[in-house]
């Protein structure tokens, strides 16, 4: 089973190494860090460059596809490379599913006009614009496209994907093999809990860096 | 503040993505990728690359040290070099820490003699030969020291860390910010909640790989 990961400049490493964990792990397959151009792809604050093993054109039929969020995703809504790679692997796909920001990319394709979908929640809004209805779940499943949440939430998506393809034992075993008990230290990972000025602080940081 | 993430060949990736994923939310943190050898670091699948962008010796006294884990931690128990700087960099760091086996290295360091120290389940007997006390939670913090169980522990080890550093505010911005409000599908991410089939899947996957 190949798993393709597509990664880019200004990504989010966990969006994308969360489900890649997860899903390396389920037998027989094969995650691919794939780019329209390989080579080290930087995170958007430049800290950490994951490579890219491979171009977009030599794996165009993967069963899975993860896409990953972050700033980088804003650039590749209007990269047709990018649109084109997406529409094709997805027509040919088991499974077509998104983290965080990645969502945008997969709404600007045309995958997700119709559907629920959901995204980083500062960005959840944005999917209407797709024809995609926005739901603040942290993950959004409709038929074979799976949309996360932000960044850690890629985690539960590739869990829950990971026992709709090995069974529920396979996921719970590869849960156990990366010790997945969170112990959250607050309770203020979502905007239904964290409280208003932590709410602002966060969105103050994505002025900043947009 | 410096926060180096020391990388090696046979890296569990989200060991270390987990913390720097938080750790560079911190204000004015620069988390750094570091190695024996500058390069790109296989993960112990080898389906991932991350990329170590300077040399061990270009950062001997980074502010905070988080040492990751993987199979290659074996090769590097027995490393001087990595060993070496270890010592130094823990003589003159505020935060010594690590995730998953990463400790067996802190351990082989001479750090953790005669402290409490965690690590991923599976190797957590193999800290007492270092002079430890093995200890099973998720997070153990002994003075500067803090040791971390297997892979997704190091996001609720970094984000208690970042609330040392930061204060309880920032912690929480980026815990909105990485949207971390868990919902795994499986109550199964620790020995103390895993089936007894489901623990032996695991014993048995390593086994494969050792």
């Amino acid at each position: 089973m190949d798993v393709a990961i597509p990664i880019f400049d200004r990504i989010t490493a966990l969006d994308a190494v969360g489900p890649y964990e997860v899903l390396s792990r389920v037998p027989d397959a094969q995650v691919r860090f794939i780019a329209a151009e390989p080579g080290p792809k930087r995170t958007e604050n430049r800290m950490l460059a994951l490579h890219a093993d491979a171009a977009l054109s030599e794996l165009t039929e993967p069963d899975v596809i993860v896409f990953p969020g972050g700033y980088g995703t804003r650039a590749l809504t209007d990269d047709e490379t990018v649109l084109a790679w997406l529409r094709h692997a997805h027509e040919h796909s088991r499974w077509t599913t998104s983290v965080c920001t990645g969502s945008l990319v997969l709404g600007a394709a045309g995958i997700l006009e119709g559907l629920e979908a959901t995204s980083h929640w500062l960005s959840l809004d944005d999917l209407a614009r797709y024809g995609a209805t926005p739901v603040s779940r942290r993950v959004v499943r409709q038929g074979k496209v799976i949309t996360a949440a932000g960044v850690t939430s890629g985690i539960d998506m590739a869990l829950m994907l990971a026992a709709e393809i090995a069974g529920d034992e396979i996921a719970q075993a590869i849960q156990l093999g990366i010790e997945y008990d969170p112990e959250p230290p607050f309770d203020s990972g979502s905007i239904a809990t964290a409280a208003p000025e932590i709410v602002q602080i966060v969105k103050d940081r994505r002025a900043r860096l947009a």
